[in-house]
């Protein structure tokens, strides 16, 4: 799937509109991840990545920031799910 | 329960209602964290990081950040329970 | 007081509402320490973590930065204290 | 076209709206590329310093917050593409 | 006058009205010396600090990063000077 | 330029509106500099030490950061350009 998110032409943010909340957030998740993805598009690299920054707590803080300045975005878009 | 967190089914994130101010910011404490138990899914990681970030005084401001972050989407949704 | 802060019963934060706006950015600092001592509760540790801090200008722009972000959050609600 | 892009007279952001979220996505890292080539101009150094900040997971989390931060500007530009 | 703002009895922020969006980034600048002078409000450390970090591109970025937060909300409050 | 505008009577921010999109980055930029002019008003000091961030990526993503924190102020204030 991976593989196919790289191909320019496939849609992988068709909408930032939410049944729940929590879709909310798994949303604001994955355009953190695809802010990552852009900047540093080799999947193997950003594998490679993964056991250094998942143990740094300084990190796992950091990628916090930008799910949360993310879900302010999707929460406001949603209007905050409040019905 | 953070068993249970993990299983995909669950919802941990029913509403960005809350009660009082109080309540909001608790749970903008909650959503930091989860952003971080999303990028480190393993507990137990992420208890064994708990004294190293916990007395770096950087490492707190910085989560400190994060929760204000959540803590605006938060306020926002519940008009910042004004009445 | 620390001491009862710490009791979950406790309310530190009924309202976001504040006379001026010189009492709203002092919620934003207690938000901020907040922030904080959710993640390490221990009074003790922060106290000793004070003077690393408080002399690491580093540090001082940080905390300023998550007062700011606090701030927007008190401001707002107060509709800027715009009258 | 990075070389057009210098150029003062050039029109490099004509509107903040796009089509799709996706479309908006893709102008927020555009802003975000813009500002650090405002910093730094030469587009050689631009590209000598990729192959660092790409292997750095803390340099490409923070790229992805300054997508993140400039993604709320685009969102809200486009009304969050409800419609 | 430093003297005089740390009695808690004074007044510095009376308001966030400002006549011109140019005062409004100086109120913006005081905001962010305020946030750092509640943290370390000893004014002979603060000033033996500055010459560290005014040498230090990465604090003077730092800095200007959270002018910029407090001018997003003085800027709010003041309808961005429309007229 | 940069002399007079260290002198206080001067104007250099007269409104945040702008013709374009385009000019209200530009603005944003400026705004960013601005910020850390405030801090070392020293233009020598400053230039100095142009050539260290400039060549360091994280210092150029920390303050593209800043300029997109700018941005989304001058954008609100233009409505977005929506018209």
């Amino acid at each position: 799937e991976d593989h196919e998110a790289k191909e320019s032409g496939d849609t992988w943010l068709p909408s930032l509109i939410t049944e729940t909340p929590q879709e909310g957030f798994a949303l604001a998740v994955t355009l953190s991840q695809k802010g990552v993805g852009t900047t540093q598009p080799d999947a193997e690299v950003r594998k490679a990545q993964r056991p250094e920054y998942a143990e740094d707590p300084d990190s796992l803080i950091a990628a916090s920031h930008v799910i949360a300045t993310h879900f302010q975005t999707v929460a406001a878009a949603n209007d905050y799910w409040r019905e």
